[in-house]
C-alpha cells in the first residue's frame, strides 16, 4: 500500500508543472499592456464559467513568420536561401555569370538584385525552388537551415527567432491552442524547420506555393515541384489560406506588417465571441531592427492604423521584450 | 488520506478504458486477412522495441470518403445535395424550368442529368455551391445533413457511414495516428459534419475546392465562395492535396476506386518503412451494392489490379464486415 501511495503521489507531481507554468507565464515579457492583453485572453477563453469561454477545438491561433516570428532584415530570409542556391549551382549554369538576376547574385550586388523586381525575383525562385521532387528540395532546405548563417548578425537563421514569441506559441499550447503559421513565405521552406523550432508540425504550415506534379519514375510515387507558381498567401491571400487549410476562422492571430492585415481583420472582424489581434512593432534599433511605414520590408503602416481603430495589440519590442532572441 | 486514496483510484480506474479497447480493437470486423494486416501493421509502427517503428507524428493516415467512410450509390451524397439545393432555390430561378441541367433535376429525371456530362454537372455545382459567403455555405450544409434522407436507404446521409471504418478511424487515433480525410469531394461539404461524424476536425479535411474571395462588407470579414474551380481532390491530384495540406508522406491509406489509386501509391511506393494500403471492395449488393470494375460511380479496376500487385489490403465487405452501418 505505501508504495502504492508513492507511486499514485509522483504521478501527480508530474501532472503538476503545467499548472507551474501556467502560473507565470511569458517570462521573457515585461509587464505591461502586450502581456496583459494576452493573458487575459487566454484566461477569459479557457475559463468554463466565463461567457468567453471557447471549446479547446475551436482555440485556432494563426502566426505569420517572417517579422513575426523571427526576424526578416536586411532581407527575408528565403532571398538568402535562394542565393545561397544561385551560388551552389552556378557552375552548372554558366550563362548565369552575364544574365541577371543571376549575374546581382554572384557579384553580391543587392541593388541590381532588388531593382530586377518582382519579375527578377520570381526568376530568381523558380530558378532555385522548382525542378527537383520534394523529397529532394526538403533536404536542400534542412541542408541549408543547418550551415547557412545571417550576413550581418552571423548565426544560423533559425536562432534569430524571437523568444518571447517562442514563449507565446508554447503560452497557447499549454492552453489547448492548436498554433499555426500563416506566411507570404515558402510553405515548403518553412515546414523542413519549423517543427523543430516553434513546435508546430508541416500539417499547421500554410505559406506560398509553387505547382507539383505527382509522378511514378522507376516505380517510386514522386511529386516534382514546377516552375509555376501556385498560390500567394500575403494580404488577401492570408484569409484564403486559412480558410483553405484550417477552415475554421481563427480566434487568435499576430502579425507584423501590412501583408498580414487581412489575416487580423478575418480572425476579429465580424465574426462571433472574444478575438485577439497583436502587432509585432519592430521599434529596437539596438537589438534587432527599427522599421515600420516606410520600410520596403516588412512595410507597417496601414495595420498600424488599423490596430488603433480596433483596439488591437501591438508589442512594442524595445519596450516590452526582454529579451529577442533565445541566447 | 482515505477519500485522497478514493479519489486517486477513481483517477486511475478513469484512465483504464484505452488500454482496454486496445485489447479488442475493431469488433464489427470478423477475423480475417484485412484484421490481421491492420492490426499487425499497427502495432509494428507503434511498438517502440520495432525496426518498424514510426513516432507518432510521422504516424499520418489518410481515408478517401466516398465509397470508404461512408456509402456513394445510386450516385455521390453532394449530388444529392446539389439537386436538393435546385430545388430549393427553383422559385427564384424560373428559368431553370427549361434549362439544363436544372430542369432534369426539377424533373427528376436522372438520365437526362447524368448525360449533361462534366459540363453539366459543373454547371450545377457553381450555381448550388457559390455566390455566398463560407459562413453562408456551412449553415446550408449544417442544415441540409440535418434534414435530407437518401433516396432509396431512406436514411440521413450520416447515417450511411461504415461501422468498421468509424472503428477503424478510432483504433488509428488511439494508437497516436492523426486521420484525415483525402477526398474528391467538396472540402467546405464536408467540413461541417466531418468532425462530429468521423472525429476529424475540419483542418484534417482535404477536398475539391472553389476559389474564395475576401472581402471586408459592412465592417465584417467575409470570403465569397465564386463561381471557378480552383481544385480538384482527385486520382494524381490527391497526392498534391496531401503534400499541399499535410506535408508529409502519409504511412497508411485507404480508398475504394480507382480515383485513390496515386494516394495509395504516394503512400507506398519508393518511401522508406513499414506501409499501409488498403481499398475496400463494395461486395455486399444484400446490405450494401456491389460494384467494381464496370462501375460509372466510384470504378475500381486498375487499383484492384495493383493492389495484387503490391501486396495492399483488399477489404471484402460481405466476407469481413459484421456490420455495415452503425444502426
Amino acid at each position: 500500500m505505501k508504495s502504492l501511495l508513492l507511486f499514485l503521489s509522483l504521478f501527480l507531481i508530474l501532472s503538476l508543472p503545467l499548472q507551474t507554468f501556467a502560473d507565470s507565464p511569458l517570462p521573457s515579457w515585461n509587464n505591461g499592456t502586450s502581456k496583459q492583453n494576452i493573458i487575459n485572453f487566454v484566461t477569459a477563453v479557457s475559463d468554463r464559467s466565463s461567457s468567453d469561454y471557447v471549446v479547446p477545438s475551436k482555440r485556432i491561433a494563426v502566426f505569420d513568420n517572417d517579422g513575426t516570428l523571427w526576424s526578416e532584415q536586411p532581407a527575408y530570409f528565403q532571398l538568402f536561401f535562394a542565393m545561397d542556391r544561385v551560388k551552389a549551382l552556378a557552375t552548372d549554369h554558366p550563362e548565369w555569370k552575364t544574365s541577371q538576376p543571376f549575374q546581382a547574385v554572384l557579384e553580391g550586388d543587392m541593388k541590381t538584385l532588388i531593382d530586377s523586381g518582382k519579375k527578377g525575383l520570381i526568376k530568381l525562385l523558380m530558378a532555385t525552388h522548382a525542378g527537383m521532387t520534394t523529397d529532394e528540395f526538403e533536404d536542400i532546405v534542412k541542408n541549408w537551415v543547418q550551415t547557412a548563417r545571417h550576413p550581418t548578425l552571423n548565426k544560423p537563421y533559425t536562432e534569430l527567432v524571437f523568444k518571447p514569441m517562442l514563449e507565446l506559441l508554447d503560452y497557447l499550447r499549454a492552453n489547448d491552442f492548436k498554433t499555426f503559421i500563416v506566411s507570404g513565405g515558402g510553405i515548403e521552406f518553412m515546414r523542413p524547420w519549423a517543427e523543430e523550432v516553434y513546435g508546430i508540425p508541416p500539417e499547421q504550415v500554410i505559406g506560398s506555393s509553387i505547382a507539383t506534379r505527382f509522378e511514378l519514375r522507376d516505380g517510386k510515387a514522386i511529386l516534382i515541384r514546377e516552375a509555376k507558381l501556385d498560390f500567394i498567401d500575403d494580404k488577401e491571400g492570408k484569409p484564403v489560406g486559412i480558410n483553405l487549410h484550417i477552415g475554421r476562422r481563427p480566434i487568435f492571430a499576430f502579425g507584423n506588417s501590412d501583408g498580414d492585415l487581412q489575416m487580423l481583420q478575418w480572425t476579429t472582424l465580424g465574426a462571433p465571441g472574444k478575438r485577439f489581434a497583436g502587432i509585432v512593432h519592430h521599434t529596437d534599433k539596438n537589438r534587432e531592427f527599427a522599421y515600420d511605414r516606410e520600410s520596403h520590408i516588412g512595410r507597417l503602416d496601414k495595420a498600424l492604423g488599423e490596430a488603433e481603430t480596433h483596439g488591437w495589440t501591438v508589442v512594442d519590442m524595445k519596450k516590452e521584450w526582454k529579451v529577442i532572441y533565445p541566447q
